[in-house]
């Protein structure tokens, strides 16, 4: 036996690490939510609420957690959500996480707020896909010259952000005076503001327009060369017009808990978004992932894939792409071996019946 | 980033301040409630056994909190809800009290145990539309002559009190020996005993009528020239005899939990009250309102309005008529947020399926 | 305002002032519980998940918790539960708790491990109504005879308790190493032992026959000139059972969570007992009782009225004689407080929609 | 009363003294679970959302906790189950283990990962019942020739653990760079490893066979000489298919929270389970037994017996085989008063109507 000091071993220990690492301004913004945080938290443990079904005696010397996501093929069902101001979590920034989820073999969703423009992302990592997040902003022109830029720098998919037409009331960043540090530089941000420096959260959502209906995004989607998503959706209503309106996938999400607090956990809603999708397009779910086995509960509730954002992040903040990098294995690893653990070979084998 | 020191942003610091501020009795008489207090904490706790269902890409360019109660426009479904001995609170009172409902667009309901008069608190917000709460003292007298002043000082609304033939058992006050202090005055209730000073609550409910009965409360409505609301309903039963008896409103509450410990959440029998409404009168709801999340989950179980009383009473002890108002507009912005991140426009288009 | 030190104001203080009299063995044995003491605590958490229904604008000038139990009138439907070893409470011992419930108006359950004999007992409130608890020991002689010095000391009811035909696994006691300290005399357990002096709980449940059975019940009851009430009953079979067999009354105990851990709260099984008996019997209920508003609870679950044991004990314990009176006015006072503010002039108005 | 200093009373006394022995490695080992140790919590705490449902009156004169488990004779329905490495425990290790089971008078199911032969620990306890642990090893003659010996030595059915074609993720053994001992010798696995000496969790289970399936069951099951049980069966699937391919009996189990967290506790999935098995083979049921009751809610949701892995592990931890007697004979005594206060003078007595 031998007692060798060891480094963060999940997703836990690299949170704690983020909170030690970041002043409490760029901590604040990460790590909290809306409100009392209640629905922070639920995100979390709605997990905890449920359990799975392993099945046994099932040929597990092949696993494999790949699967596709809209035909893309990744090497696990877990994407990179999008999360702005990857600087202000480290000097790698975009750039580092697009190349940890290239080493992981996954997808990157890189946010409108991000510190690096589309094209430094795709050359950070070239190869790897790429999809990139819009809000849509009130100057329509702003965010078609953001969709030009991310169709010409090689991202293959559109998520639009819907759930904030407001900035959530998030009271740690109120607690801090948090305000985009004036060092760190959003550009799609600047091209929307002409070049103002410090901004709020509440400023930023100032400028998205929150007069956009589903026709307003179903033009974006007829519009757009690229599959677009939707991101935030809560309801089964919404699961439907989504459909309707042209979406080629639904993310359930609730903004990791930092819009509406005292909304359900995207895992309880979950069932409900599917059944009304009833297998038309793909659905994905963020919020609350920490472990592999979060992952296959999404699964087993009928998600093609999850999203996380916190977890790399903290990954990211601790030890830059190398800490993004091992965030994402660590996850990836988990999966197999929970899959593995489920009688699972793979991510389609996964149904309902692996979840109570 | 700014670490600007800041003040109170949520009504839990309001309540912190007012904790601080207030010595032991008065603190214990506001704050407290009867029994185990389990009435008092699960009032607000209620509120997390229930969650949203947020539409999204509803245009809420423009959202307004507006709506009317009983046909009285205010500028949210939040009134303030009758709170005793305001100078007690801070020696703003009730007319401090009166000017911030005002100026926050919203009605005030003075309680019977004020320690100013009708008149002088009509004096203080002339414009704004107040309502008066009654008990029905044993001396009908007495009663008789506080609906008097109250329609004399152009009140709109009675609210008689329902729920408090005897005291509860308020055991922070036995512990502190509370009574209401020599210099406070209340000219109702020095007006119901003849001049007597220092007062305990249960002295003062002990004049309070035991034998009101259903009839008893449609005679007051029908010899009433204003609109007479009943306070403290609970049950589907006493709601349709609301209606039955003359009630042009019913107003769901346990009485803050200070009156029989063990009784649901105003919330959770909130349901049963609207059901059995049916529409025909306007139903109000108060007790553990903290955010306009809750509000929001109130008027999506059919209430019309809330009603706040601890909240902005902790703003009024905390900073007199200017915390009142603070907390008011504090309520005000976090219940139009919350509206627009719901996806509904006005507090009409709040609906059933937007809770769980 | 007045800041007057004040004594005890609700059961909680009492118990609190007994964990500081009592060295660690009587405590131990009074306060515990068997097992994990998981039934214990759930005896009285069960209370809180139940909520009562109020009912308003009723008269409620004149209340009353006055009733009957097996025709006996009391003055509220609350009788003091056998508690063992009362002199080691306080010198007091029965006789003082039997004046305190005389002074109270109720019954007083005389324990067979009393330190006094029925006969003294009956000399210190020869006024009032008193019950005699009986276990079947082995030698039915020794139980014969206890029986006839009751009968003869004028109580009116014997309580045959059935849920100990061996002593539960009390580890406090294993962990004070308790045994009834020699100076504590215990008349009956003396006669059924040939005297001995100290003995463990486990040693004097070795003396109760463990092979009683129904016929053995109906057999007592036949016998008995006295009604004959079934202490221990938790399942609506056994209910039935003993209304079969002769059973003046069923009380839903589970003997203060002091015999087999891991079973509901009394206040749980006590609808599916009501549901079995239909009327037949009355139906008691002990274990958990901290407030007046558990009492109508209980009624309004179908009791006819509760057993209180620790309550009344921690005031004997604390104050004796004059502690136990206190703490009965102080559940007298309670009870009828709740009756009036759930709408309810007299114990026999509450109903099964008094409580959800 | 004496204050008698007393030894361990309850499996968790021993469970502490056990924490203060151990090294944290070891410790680690044997204490915890997979990932965040959900289902090593929840295996326990299922039990406290269980209760029991005592009959009383019925004759508990003669009670006996003897039944049969496959048709062998064992003192109660509590086997002890395969805990690896028991000399890393203390150094009576299997012999010390087999000797208190004797003693106890119920079977031993010893590990694959024993650090006794079967050949030793047959010899420690030569009359005794005792069972054999297998995993199937990629290496099928390191099975073979295993379960040859356990023939050899007289044990008497074997038990196929079918939840670990991988190790779960035992985040404590991370922390602590757990590895086996050196001078702990592993005779089974040295022999299928070819000698290797410290090794950890995750290297022995890279020599168990993932690839293993129901067809490949049946064929041991058809091999042996031996009945075959199925240890690791979580879903009324599993076990359809385990009486389809021969298995003699049926061990819900999720290897004590060790291997997947996240998934139920057996003691919830036991009823989905017996229904399936309906009564073709016999159930067993093991995790989370601390307590005589919770072998009698296991036997009450349709569990012939339980297995106790941690309970006489502790007791050989705080005193070699005395100690590990001492917690059986606990047990034993614990199950048989839980019998008699349950009203059920035998195990066969205790029906699905004994528990909510």
């Amino acid at each position: 036996m031998t007692a060798a000091p060891l480094g963060p071993c999940c997703i836990a220990d690299y949170e704690r690490l983020a909170a030690d690492v970041l002043a409490p301004g760029p901590w604040g913004y990460f790590a909290g939510g809306a409100g009392d945080e209640r629905t922070l938290r639920d995100n979390v443990a709605a997990f905890e609420r449920r359990s799975l079904r392993p099945r046994v005696l099932v040929d597990v010397s092949e696993v494999s957690a790949a699967t596709t996501v809209l035909g893309v093929p990744v090497s696990m069902p877990l994407l990179v959500a999008p999360v702005a101001l990857q600087k202000m979590a480290h000097p790698d920034g975009e750039a580092g996480m697009a190349r940890a989820a290239a080493a992981a073999g996954t997808v990157m969703i890189v946010s409108t707020i991000a510190t690096s423009t589309p094209a430094e992302v795709a050359a950070a990592a070239p190869e790897a896909p790429r999809w990139f997040q819009v809000y849509s902003f009130r100057d329509r022109g702003v965010t078609r010259r953001l969709v030009d830029q991310a169709v010409e720098s090689g991202f293959r998919a559109l998520v639009v952000t819907v759930d904030a037409p407001r900035a959530g009331r998030r009271e740690r960043d109120l607690r801090t005076g948090f305000a985009v540090p004036p060092e760190i530089d959003m550009p799609a941000v600047t091209a929307a503001t002409g070049g103002r420096a410090a901004i709020t959260p509440e400023e930023f959502f100032a400028l998205v327009d929150p007069s956009l209906t589903w026709d307003g995004f179903a033009h974006i989607a007829r519009e757009s060369s690229l599959p677009v998503l939707v991101k935030g959706v809560q309801t089964a209503e919404d699961a439907r017009l989504a459909v309707e309106h042209g979406a080629a996938g639904v993310i359930v999400s609730n903004h990791g808990g930092r819009q509406l607090d005292g909304v359900a956990a995207p895992i309880d809603v979950l069932p409900e978004v599917v059944e009304a999708i009833d297998g038309r397009v793909e659905v994905l779910v963020d919020g609350g992932i920490r472990r592999g086995t979060d992952v296959l509960v999404a699964l087993a509730l009928g998600a093609r894939a999850v999203l996380a954002g916190r977890a790399p992040l903290w990954g990211l903040v601790a030890g830059g792409e190398e800490g993004a990098r091992h965030v994402l294995e660590l996850l990836h690893s988990e999966i197999e071996l929970a899959l593995a653990l489920l009688g699972c070979p793979t991510p389609g084998a996964v149904t309902r019946a692996h979840v109570n």
